[in-house]
């Protein structure tokens, strides 16, 4: 196995809890060195930092797997995601949801790798080279644990091109039925196709907010823009919405929102499809208004550069949507952008208050559910920003 | 009615939704306001800002009642308890719980008034000089609303001197036996004095933390440290925590634990009386472990001067919990302090872990119930900082 040095000094960062080094604070590397082979690290005096993944065509240099020197074998993979697992079947028992993400990367101490659990089947996701390689072990991990009817690889991401690996999916266990599953979470069903759907088939981490929405949702006129599978908007009408409409730009995600909606018998909702600015514009025009306003956009940006443009986007999204909500109403919202901190998030909304003149009272405000745990140590990790918020005249 | 002029510049503060000037913000003031007096407020340029109190005795020197030019008359204070009770009445139908915040200051738009409901009781604190002159009204109001068996005034608060308004409490309807009440919350009962409890009798701000800690207690042996009235350690009985050990430097705060376990039935807890920091120290040298571990201590600054000595008394608290968590346990902590924000309070609780090796997954992260909101435009109503974390080995 070869040994990396750190520079002096760069061992901070990652002796503090952080899993990652990068390519300027590595000391000279050898040229022999193939993507993804496990390697150890030290600092510039020698000290061990621990086992990991190597990648030279990476900005991530350095994944870390081991503090103590293991090594990724079967073992140790298999003792990670028990590990993730025991937290897992903790939190979530199976008659409230037959789904939860297994692994999230960093935050369950295995870079790169996203495993999601959804009834029957497992969709496994890798974005690190060193972690492809290891994809046969914990397939098998996969099958000794949970005798799964399908196992989808969804590697897709564009994360995947930054670490100089092909993306592609596949169904490695199972056929294209078996890959569609009904999952249930906290009294609802959804249809989730896990080789067809977004990302791995379904969105999990908005799980705790979505229950929220319900105690809001009683007797209300409810607008879900964003709505995708309809999860916020089935969890309203759960709630004993009087009206939910729900809004997507494409015309696929609110006919799975449909379905959904059908799937749980669950009526007094409609759907309206366009791009959510334009939506909550000829609403405005129209003069409509709800009880309460739901907006959980897709990341405004996937880079740091982009964020003043982004929050720019979420100042006009909340403007937008909060012109929408009655005297008395709420306003729920959403952001998933990695880049724009929870700080910059809610001054963006508040920012888009102030020219409405609404006093905004803060009800809720969370973060990612257990199943997608923050590690500590690595804000990286932290994605999440969601609130909730009584809205008044001022 | 006097009208008070701003400095220029300093409108802006209040006009992006603040409800605070301060007496250095103030162009020269007549000397024959009373403290409580409401006023008028002017920017420089004799732009409206609105009415409010105005003190002389405190740095405070404003509170913004209403932007528009209301009085504080009685349709004035009805009008906004109308609006508080909406959102309390929304939020917490009666069967699950009959104890909520009605008023929570300045987020409700009552700046210096807190009322708490408790069953058939309701408690009333004012922190302004301004408020203290509208009591009277405000208890009429209470009457015609709730029709309470009792109204205790517990206007004890340290806030208060620095109004230069006296220290008091008082039971202005009904009698000492009146003013005890059996709350109930989520199917847990409790016993509230609400003219000899802490503060209004019963802390409310941790509920929604509370029912958290009934999914991680699940088959587990618990330490319940500040437990105060026992309410994380009873949530934990609920959610069928094998043993829970209550921990408070208060006896009498014991006894009402014990007697609130009785009073739902709960056996398999005990009591165990000592300072925080000391009790903590002296089960790690018996080596006694636990699966879950609950830090939910009092304020520890009440000024931002002596924030470091806080954010070390975080550190230290926080490590010490740490080391009595089992190997795959969790670790529920909380901070109310005004002065250290949740980036400083997360930060102290990363430190602690840092020198122990331990993994910190962080599973759940939360902030004040939504009847102790939060005005987005005015960060001193934001105080309580909650978080649970998975703790393994690195």
């Amino acid at each position: 196995m070869h040994s990396l040095h750190l520079k002096p000094g760069e061992h901070r960062r990652i002796s503090k809890g952080h899993l990652w080094s990068f390519s300027n604070e590595l000391q000279s590397v050898p040229k022999d060195i193939a993507a993804g082979e496990t390697v150890k690290l030290l600092s510039s005096d020698g000290v061990l930092i621990g086992t990991g993944f190597y990648n030279p065509n990476s900005l991530i240099s350095f994944r870390l797997l081991s503090r103590s020197g293991e090594l990724p074998d079967k073992a140790f993979f298999r003792k990670k995601i028990d590990e993730a697992r025991k937290l897992r079947t903790k939190i979530y028992p199976e008659e409230e949801t037959n789904a939860w993400r297994l692994v999230h990367g960093e935050s369950d101490g295995l870079p790169g790798l996203v495993i999601d659990r959804f009834g029957k089947a497992l969709v496994i996701q890798s974005y690190a080279a060193g972690m492809d390689l290891h994809l046969p072990v914990i397939s098998e991990i996969m099958q000794e644990l949970f005798n799964p009817e399908a196992i989808v690889i969804r590697n897709e991401s564009l994360l995947r091109d930054l670490e100089g690996i092909p993306r592609y999916k596949d169904i490695i266990l199972g056929d294209p039925e078996s890959a569609m599953q009904v999952i249930h979470d906290a009294g609802i069903q959804y249809q989730a196709d896990l080789y067809e759907g977004h990302k791995t088939g379904f969105f999990l981490d908005q799980r705790e907010n979505r229950r929220m929405i319900r105690k809001l949702a009683k007797g209300s006129t409810v607008l879900d823009i964003f709505t995708s599978d309809g999860g916020f908007g089935l969890n309203a009408l759960h709630g004993g919405a009087a009206h939910v409409t729900m809004s997507d730009i494409s015309a696929t995600a609110l006919e799975r929102a449909a379905a959904n909606a059908a799937l749980n018998n669950f009526s007094n909702c409609d759907t309206l499809e366009g791009d959510a600015f334009e939506v909550l514009q000829q609403l405005g025009r129209e003069g409509r208004k709800f009880d309460l306003v739901i907006l959980d956009p897709p990341s405004f940006t996937k880079s740091r550069k982009n964020l003043p443009a982004a929050l720019k986007a979420y100042r006009k999204l909340n403007k937008l949507g909060l012109q929408l909500v009655n005297e008395g109403g709420f306003l729920a919202t959403a952001s998933c952008s990695r880049h724009a901190s929870e700080e910059d998030f809610i001054r963006a909304v508040q920012q888009a208050a102030q020219p409405l003149k609404k006093h905004l009272r803060q009800i809720y405000r969370s973060s990612q559910p257990a199943d997608h745990p923050v590690l500590l140590s690595m804000p990286e990790t932290h994605y999440l920003k969601f609130a909730c918020f009584y809205v008044t005249n001022d």
